[in-house]
Protein backbone atom coordinates (compact mmCIF):
# COMPACT_ATOMS: atom_id res chain seq x y z
CA UNK A 1 0.00 0.00 0.00
CA UNK A 2 1.98 3.43 -0.80
CA UNK A 3 1.51 5.86 1.92
CA UNK A 4 -0.77 8.86 0.92
CA UNK A 5 0.43 12.64 2.04
CA UNK A 6 -0.87 16.19 2.11
CA UNK A 7 0.41 19.47 1.00
CA UNK A 8 -0.62 22.58 -0.09
CA UNK A 9 -2.45 23.15 -2.65
CA UNK A 10 -1.32 26.69 -3.43
CA UNK A 11 2.09 26.66 -1.10
CA UNK A 12 2.85 30.31 0.53
CA UNK A 13 6.44 29.56 -0.03
CA UNK A 14 6.14 29.89 -3.97
CA UNK A 15 7.82 26.26 -4.68
CA UNK A 16 11.04 27.68 -2.73
CA UNK A 17 10.89 23.87 -0.48
CA UNK A 18 9.92 25.35 2.68
CA UNK A 19 6.61 24.02 3.24
CA UNK A 20 6.88 20.96 5.79
CA UNK A 21 5.76 18.28 2.90
CA UNK A 22 9.16 19.06 2.00
CA UNK A 23 10.79 17.09 4.83
CA UNK A 24 8.62 13.93 4.30
CA UNK A 25 8.86 14.27 0.66
CA UNK A 26 12.60 13.94 0.90
CA UNK A 27 12.07 11.37 3.45
CA UNK A 28 10.51 8.92 1.24
CA UNK A 29 13.32 9.89 -1.88
CA UNK A 30 16.34 9.22 0.92
CA UNK A 31 14.49 5.30 1.45
CA UNK A 32 13.12 4.71 -2.19
CA UNK A 33 9.74 4.47 -1.43
CA UNK A 34 7.06 5.72 -3.68
CA UNK A 35 4.45 7.89 -2.29
CA UNK A 36 0.60 9.40 -3.17
CA UNK A 37 0.19 13.43 -2.85
CA UNK A 38 -3.33 14.95 -1.61
CA UNK A 39 -3.23 18.35 -2.45
CA UNK A 40 -5.36 20.71 0.37
CA UNK A 41 -6.68 24.51 0.24
CA UNK A 42 -6.50 26.49 2.95
CA UNK A 43 -9.83 26.40 3.61
CA UNK A 44 -9.72 22.69 3.32
CA UNK A 45 -7.36 22.28 6.13
CA UNK A 46 -9.39 23.87 8.78
CA UNK A 47 -11.98 21.37 7.71
CA UNK A 48 -13.45 18.39 10.30
CA UNK A 49 -12.13 16.20 7.53
CA UNK A 50 -8.91 17.65 7.55
CA UNK A 51 -8.49 18.26 11.55
CA UNK A 52 -9.42 13.89 12.40
CA UNK A 53 -5.95 13.81 10.17
CA UNK A 54 -4.25 16.72 11.81
CA UNK A 55 -5.88 18.44 15.03
CA UNK A 56 -4.07 21.38 14.51
CA UNK A 57 -5.02 22.24 10.73
CA UNK A 58 -1.94 21.56 8.91
CA UNK A 59 0.35 19.88 6.38
CA UNK A 60 1.67 17.45 5.74
CA UNK A 61 -0.21 14.03 7.04
CA UNK A 62 0.92 10.50 6.68
CA UNK A 63 -1.47 7.77 6.67
CA UNK A 64 -0.64 4.18 5.82
CA UNK A 65 -3.36 1.36 6.11
CA UNK A 66 -5.10 2.30 9.16
CA UNK A 67 -2.22 4.31 10.28
CA UNK A 68 -2.55 8.31 9.97
CA UNK A 69 0.20 10.69 11.78
CA UNK A 70 0.60 14.45 11.61
CA UNK A 71 4.28 16.12 12.76
CA UNK A 72 7.21 16.05 10.20
CA UNK A 73 9.32 14.77 13.06
CA UNK A 74 6.73 11.45 13.87
CA UNK A 75 6.55 11.01 9.94
CA UNK A 76 10.21 11.51 8.82
CA UNK A 77 10.51 8.50 12.08
CA UNK A 78 8.01 6.55 11.09
CA UNK A 79 9.14 6.52 7.00
CA UNK A 80 13.30 6.11 8.46
CA UNK A 81 12.33 3.12 10.68
CA UNK A 82 10.41 1.28 7.63
CA UNK A 83 13.31 0.96 5.20
CA UNK A 84 17.34 1.64 5.62
CA UNK A 85 18.84 5.06 4.93
CA UNK A 86 17.91 7.81 7.27
CA UNK A 87 18.83 5.57 10.73
CA UNK A 88 21.85 3.47 11.95
CA UNK A 89 21.18 0.13 12.49
CA UNK A 90 23.63 0.51 16.07
CA UNK A 91 21.13 1.31 19.10
CA UNK A 92 23.22 4.38 20.42
CA UNK A 93 24.05 5.50 17.01
CA UNK A 94 20.24 5.69 16.00
CA UNK A 95 19.32 7.53 19.43
CA UNK A 96 22.15 10.07 18.30
CA UNK A 97 20.44 10.65 15.63
CA UNK A 98 17.07 11.15 16.17
CA UNK A 99 18.72 13.45 18.71
CA UNK A 100 19.66 15.50 15.88
CA UNK A 101 15.84 15.56 14.67
CA UNK A 102 14.49 16.34 18.36
CA UNK A 103 17.32 19.25 18.22
CA UNK A 104 15.86 20.41 14.67
CA UNK A 105 12.71 21.12 15.92
CA UNK A 106 13.03 21.79 19.36
CA UNK A 107 16.11 23.86 20.00
CA UNK A 108 17.39 25.38 16.41
CA UNK A 109 14.02 26.21 14.54
CA UNK A 110 11.80 27.83 17.01
CA UNK A 111 13.91 31.12 17.20
CA UNK A 112 14.31 30.70 13.97
CA UNK A 113 10.50 30.52 13.32
CA UNK A 114 9.54 33.42 16.01
CA UNK A 115 11.95 35.75 13.62
CA UNK A 116 10.33 34.88 10.20
CA UNK A 117 6.68 34.98 12.05
CA UNK A 118 7.70 38.59 13.69
CA UNK A 119 8.90 39.25 10.03
CA UNK A 120 5.56 38.61 8.68
CA UNK A 121 2.83 39.95 11.67
CA UNK A 122 5.09 42.73 13.25
CA UNK A 123 6.93 43.79 10.30
CA UNK A 124 5.18 47.39 9.94
CA UNK A 125 5.07 47.76 14.27
CA UNK A 126 7.19 50.87 15.47
CA UNK A 127 8.91 48.02 17.75
CA UNK A 128 10.11 45.67 15.28
CA UNK A 129 13.13 47.44 14.29
CA UNK A 130 14.12 47.24 17.91
CA UNK A 131 13.26 43.85 18.71
CA UNK A 132 14.81 42.50 15.17
CA UNK A 133 18.55 42.26 16.88
CA UNK A 134 17.62 40.70 19.97
CA UNK A 135 15.81 38.02 17.97
CA UNK A 136 19.03 37.79 15.49
CA UNK A 137 21.29 37.16 18.31
CA UNK A 138 19.09 34.21 19.64
CA UNK A 139 19.37 32.66 16.04
CA UNK A 140 23.01 33.42 16.08
CA UNK A 141 23.52 32.04 19.33
CA UNK A 142 21.99 28.46 18.29
CA UNK A 143 24.15 28.69 15.21
CA UNK A 144 27.23 28.93 16.73
CA UNK A 145 26.53 26.31 18.88
CA UNK A 146 25.45 24.28 16.12
CA UNK A 147 28.31 25.31 13.93
CA UNK A 148 31.25 24.73 16.63
CA UNK A 149 29.64 20.84 17.36
CA UNK A 150 29.82 20.46 13.69
CA UNK A 151 33.31 21.74 12.65
CA UNK A 152 34.78 20.12 9.53
CA UNK A 153 32.43 17.07 9.25
CA UNK A 154 30.32 16.37 6.57
CA UNK A 155 27.31 15.69 8.55
CA UNK A 156 26.16 15.74 12.40
CA UNK A 157 26.60 12.19 13.67
CA UNK A 158 29.18 9.67 11.48
CA UNK A 159 26.92 9.14 7.89
CA UNK A 160 23.67 11.27 6.73
CA UNK A 161 20.39 10.46 9.05
CA UNK A 162 17.23 11.78 9.75
CA UNK A 163 18.77 14.18 12.22
CA UNK A 164 21.02 15.65 9.10
CA UNK A 165 17.49 16.06 6.63
CA UNK A 166 15.62 17.60 9.98
CA UNK A 167 18.19 20.06 10.88
CA UNK A 168 18.76 21.05 6.79
CA UNK A 169 15.47 21.87 6.62
CA UNK A 170 15.49 24.02 9.58
CA UNK A 171 18.56 25.75 7.94
CA UNK A 172 16.66 26.16 4.49
CA UNK A 173 14.46 29.02 6.08
CA UNK A 174 17.23 31.42 6.58
CA UNK A 175 19.61 29.85 3.05
CA UNK A 176 21.11 33.09 1.73
CA UNK A 177 20.43 35.39 5.34
CA UNK A 178 24.03 37.01 6.68
CA UNK A 179 22.55 34.77 9.81
CA UNK A 180 23.40 31.45 8.17
CA UNK A 181 26.29 33.02 5.77
CA UNK A 182 27.96 33.91 9.19
CA UNK A 183 28.71 30.01 9.91
CA UNK A 184 30.38 28.76 6.92
CA UNK A 185 30.52 25.45 7.42
CA UNK A 186 26.84 25.14 8.31
CA UNK A 187 26.02 27.56 4.98
CA UNK A 188 28.28 24.41 3.67
CA UNK A 189 26.70 21.85 5.21
CA UNK A 190 23.36 22.82 3.72
CA UNK A 191 24.57 23.09 0.33
CA UNK A 192 25.85 19.38 0.79
CA UNK A 193 22.41 18.55 1.72
CA UNK A 194 20.48 20.30 -1.63
CA UNK A 195 22.85 18.61 -3.38
CA UNK A 196 21.53 14.90 -2.65
CA UNK A 197 19.51 13.87 -4.95
CA UNK A 198 16.98 12.26 -2.97
CA UNK A 199 16.54 16.25 -2.04
CA UNK A 200 17.01 17.34 -5.70
CA UNK A 201 13.81 14.88 -6.70
CA UNK A 202 11.50 16.15 -3.45
CA UNK A 203 12.19 19.81 -4.36
CA UNK A 204 11.30 19.03 -8.22
CA UNK A 205 8.41 17.29 -6.82
CA UNK A 206 7.19 20.72 -4.54
CA UNK A 207 7.95 22.57 -6.90
CA UNK A 208 6.34 20.99 -9.85
CA UNK A 209 2.90 21.46 -7.93
CA UNK A 210 3.59 24.77 -7.44
CA UNK A 211 4.30 25.79 -11.67
CA UNK A 212 1.08 23.20 -12.43
CA UNK A 213 -1.01 25.93 -10.32
CA UNK A 214 0.42 29.11 -11.97
CA UNK A 215 0.09 27.42 -15.44
CA UNK A 216 -3.02 25.99 -14.92
CA UNK B 1 25.07 -0.02 34.40
CA UNK B 2 22.86 3.05 36.40
CA UNK B 3 22.31 6.02 33.76
CA UNK B 4 23.55 9.35 34.80
CA UNK B 5 21.69 12.79 33.87
CA UNK B 6 22.62 16.39 34.91
CA UNK B 7 20.33 18.93 36.50
CA UNK B 8 20.63 22.42 37.71
CA UNK B 9 22.56 22.32 40.65
CA UNK B 10 20.34 25.92 41.70
CA UNK B 11 17.19 25.69 39.19
CA UNK B 12 16.13 28.80 38.22
CA UNK B 13 12.34 27.52 38.87
CA UNK B 14 12.97 26.72 42.87
CA UNK B 15 12.00 23.31 42.78
CA UNK B 16 8.66 23.73 40.66
CA UNK B 17 9.01 21.10 38.47
CA UNK B 18 10.09 23.19 35.62
CA UNK B 19 13.60 22.27 34.71
CA UNK B 20 14.05 20.16 31.57
CA UNK B 21 15.62 17.31 33.88
CA UNK B 22 12.00 16.53 35.01
CA UNK B 23 10.75 15.63 32.21
CA UNK B 24 13.74 12.54 32.34
CA UNK B 25 13.43 11.59 35.92
CA UNK B 26 9.72 10.94 34.99
CA UNK B 27 10.19 8.40 32.77
CA UNK B 28 12.72 6.62 34.27
CA UNK B 29 10.10 6.28 37.34
CA UNK B 30 6.73 5.37 35.09
CA UNK B 31 9.10 2.43 33.86
CA UNK B 32 11.09 1.88 37.12
CA UNK B 33 14.34 2.39 36.47
CA UNK B 34 16.99 3.71 38.68
CA UNK B 35 18.98 7.01 38.00
CA UNK B 36 22.12 9.12 39.11
CA UNK B 37 22.17 12.99 38.86
CA UNK B 38 24.78 14.76 38.53
CA UNK B 39 24.21 18.57 39.59
CA UNK B 40 25.87 21.36 37.63
CA UNK B 41 26.23 25.29 37.73
CA UNK B 42 25.67 27.58 35.18
CA UNK B 43 29.27 28.04 34.84
CA UNK B 44 30.13 24.88 34.21
CA UNK B 45 27.01 24.31 31.57
CA UNK B 46 29.09 26.64 29.42
CA UNK B 47 31.95 24.79 29.53
CA UNK B 48 33.94 22.57 27.37
CA UNK B 49 33.39 19.24 29.24
CA UNK B 50 29.39 19.83 29.70
CA UNK B 51 29.70 21.16 25.94
CA UNK B 52 31.11 18.09 24.81
CA UNK B 53 27.90 16.08 26.47
CA UNK B 54 25.52 18.80 25.09
CA UNK B 55 26.05 21.34 22.61
CA UNK B 56 23.80 23.95 23.11
CA UNK B 57 25.25 24.27 26.51
CA UNK B 58 22.28 23.23 29.01
CA UNK B 59 20.57 20.76 30.95
CA UNK B 60 19.79 17.28 30.91
CA UNK B 61 22.02 15.66 29.34
CA UNK B 62 21.84 11.28 29.37
CA UNK B 63 25.15 8.68 29.72
CA UNK B 64 25.04 5.55 29.86
CA UNK B 65 27.47 3.38 28.59
CA UNK B 66 29.44 4.64 26.15
CA UNK B 67 25.86 6.90 25.31
CA UNK B 68 25.59 10.19 25.89
CA UNK B 69 22.16 12.13 24.37
CA UNK B 70 21.12 15.41 24.72
CA UNK B 71 17.53 16.86 23.70
CA UNK B 72 14.69 15.78 26.16
CA UNK B 73 12.65 13.96 23.33
CA UNK B 74 15.34 11.87 22.81
CA UNK B 75 16.59 10.53 25.91
CA UNK B 76 12.67 10.13 26.82
CA UNK B 77 12.27 8.11 23.88
CA UNK B 78 15.63 5.66 24.76
CA UNK B 79 14.43 5.25 28.24
CA UNK B 80 10.81 4.33 27.11
CA UNK B 81 12.39 1.77 24.64
CA UNK B 82 14.13 0.24 27.12
CA UNK B 83 11.35 -0.91 30.01
CA UNK B 84 7.59 -0.92 29.17
CA UNK B 85 5.07 1.44 30.36
CA UNK B 86 5.56 4.47 28.49
CA UNK B 87 5.14 3.26 24.69
CA UNK B 88 2.85 0.75 23.14
CA UNK B 89 4.23 -2.58 21.57
CA UNK B 90 1.61 -2.29 18.66
CA UNK B 91 3.78 -0.24 15.53
CA UNK B 92 1.15 2.21 14.61
CA UNK B 93 0.31 3.11 18.50
CA UNK B 94 3.45 3.97 19.11
CA UNK B 95 4.46 5.55 15.94
CA UNK B 96 0.83 7.79 17.79
CA UNK B 97 2.61 8.38 21.06
CA UNK B 98 5.66 9.51 19.30
CA UNK B 99 3.98 11.63 17.06
CA UNK B 100 2.28 13.74 20.63
CA UNK B 101 6.11 13.72 21.75
CA UNK B 102 6.72 15.82 18.42
CA UNK B 103 3.88 17.79 19.16
CA UNK B 104 4.17 18.67 22.80
CA UNK B 105 7.90 20.12 21.88
CA UNK B 106 7.10 21.65 18.19
CA UNK B 107 3.74 22.84 18.13
CA UNK B 108 2.47 23.45 21.48
CA UNK B 109 5.64 24.46 23.75
CA UNK B 110 7.54 26.99 21.14
CA UNK B 111 4.60 29.53 22.10
CA UNK B 112 4.43 29.29 25.58
CA UNK B 113 7.92 29.35 25.76
CA UNK B 114 8.14 32.48 23.64
CA UNK B 115 5.56 34.19 25.89
CA UNK B 116 7.35 33.29 28.93
CA UNK B 117 11.05 34.55 27.59
CA UNK B 118 9.27 37.81 26.68
CA UNK B 119 7.72 38.24 30.06
CA UNK B 120 11.54 38.08 31.53
CA UNK B 121 13.28 40.28 28.55
CA UNK B 122 10.75 42.33 27.43
CA UNK B 123 8.46 43.32 30.56
CA UNK B 124 9.66 46.55 30.91
CA UNK B 125 9.75 47.74 27.43
CA UNK B 126 6.98 50.10 26.32
CA UNK B 127 5.77 47.09 23.34
CA UNK B 128 5.11 44.44 26.31
CA UNK B 129 2.08 45.37 27.00
CA UNK B 130 0.61 45.25 23.30
CA UNK B 131 2.42 42.32 22.28
CA UNK B 132 1.02 40.32 25.34
CA UNK B 133 -2.62 39.31 23.61
CA UNK B 134 -0.87 38.69 20.55
CA UNK B 135 1.40 36.07 22.27
CA UNK B 136 -1.54 35.39 24.65
CA UNK B 137 -3.97 34.51 21.21
CA UNK B 138 -0.77 32.02 19.94
CA UNK B 139 -1.03 29.90 22.40
CA UNK B 140 -4.49 29.91 23.13
CA UNK B 141 -5.05 28.61 19.19
CA UNK B 142 -2.91 25.72 20.21
CA UNK B 143 -4.67 24.90 23.59
CA UNK B 144 -8.02 25.25 21.81
CA UNK B 145 -7.09 22.46 19.00
CA UNK B 146 -5.40 20.51 21.48
CA UNK B 147 -8.15 20.38 23.93
CA UNK B 148 -10.59 19.72 21.10
CA UNK B 149 -8.61 16.73 20.16
CA UNK B 150 -8.87 15.34 23.70
CA UNK B 151 -12.09 16.26 24.36
CA UNK B 152 -13.19 13.16 27.45
CA UNK B 153 -10.24 10.85 26.77
CA UNK B 154 -8.84 10.72 30.16
CA UNK B 155 -5.14 10.93 28.19
CA UNK B 156 -4.14 11.79 24.16
CA UNK B 157 -4.32 8.46 22.85
CA UNK B 158 -5.40 5.19 24.34
CA UNK B 159 -2.89 4.17 27.71
CA UNK B 160 -0.38 7.10 29.30
CA UNK B 161 2.21 7.29 26.90
CA UNK B 162 5.31 9.16 26.45
CA UNK B 163 3.75 11.36 24.27
CA UNK B 164 1.18 12.41 27.48
CA UNK B 165 4.59 12.82 29.70
CA UNK B 166 5.84 15.26 27.16
CA UNK B 167 2.32 17.17 26.67
CA UNK B 168 1.99 17.46 30.79
CA UNK B 169 4.97 19.11 30.97
CA UNK B 170 4.59 21.62 28.61
CA UNK B 171 1.32 22.51 30.07
CA UNK B 172 3.19 22.35 33.23
CA UNK B 173 4.93 26.07 32.29
CA UNK B 174 1.22 27.43 32.09
CA UNK B 175 -0.31 25.96 35.40
CA UNK B 176 -2.89 28.06 37.09
CA UNK B 177 -2.77 30.41 34.34
CA UNK B 178 -6.06 32.13 32.90
CA UNK B 179 -4.96 30.64 29.20
CA UNK B 180 -5.16 27.25 30.47
CA UNK B 181 -8.01 27.49 32.93
CA UNK B 182 -9.76 28.63 29.88
CA UNK B 183 -9.63 24.65 28.77
CA UNK B 184 -11.01 22.96 31.44
CA UNK B 185 -10.14 19.68 29.98
CA UNK B 186 -6.73 20.28 29.66
CA UNK B 187 -6.52 21.62 33.10
CA UNK B 188 -8.07 18.68 34.73
CA UNK B 189 -5.52 16.34 31.99
CA UNK B 190 -2.06 17.97 33.58
CA UNK B 191 -4.27 17.48 37.47
CA UNK B 192 -4.49 13.63 36.17
CA UNK B 193 -0.74 13.70 35.55
CA UNK B 194 0.64 15.25 38.43
CA UNK B 195 -1.32 12.88 40.38
CA UNK B 196 0.78 9.46 38.96
CA UNK B 197 2.92 8.42 41.54
CA UNK B 198 5.86 8.01 39.04
CA UNK B 199 5.31 11.89 38.73
CA UNK B 200 5.65 12.46 42.23
CA UNK B 201 8.33 10.70 43.02
CA UNK B 202 10.02 12.75 40.15
CA UNK B 203 8.87 15.88 41.38
CA UNK B 204 9.80 15.27 45.26
CA UNK B 205 13.10 13.90 43.57
CA UNK B 206 13.86 17.27 42.33
CA UNK B 207 12.29 19.84 44.55
CA UNK B 208 14.71 18.39 47.27
CA UNK B 209 17.89 19.40 45.21
CA UNK B 210 16.17 22.97 45.61
CA UNK B 211 15.41 22.43 49.39
CA UNK B 212 18.90 21.42 50.22
CA UNK B 213 20.47 24.03 48.39
CA UNK B 214 18.56 26.45 50.22
CA UNK B 215 19.08 24.63 53.41
CA UNK B 216 23.07 24.35 52.62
Amino acid sequence: MTPVITAFAASPDKGRGLARDMRVRWAFEEVGRPYEVRLVSFAEMKQPAHRALHPFGQIPTFEEGGLALFETGAIVLRIAESRPGLLPADPDQRSRAIQWMFAALNTVEPPIVEREAAGYAERDRPWHAERLPMMDERVTKRLADLSARLGDAEWLDGEFSAGDLMMATVLLRIKGSTLLEAQPNLAAYLARAEARPAYRRAFEAQRAVFLKAQGG
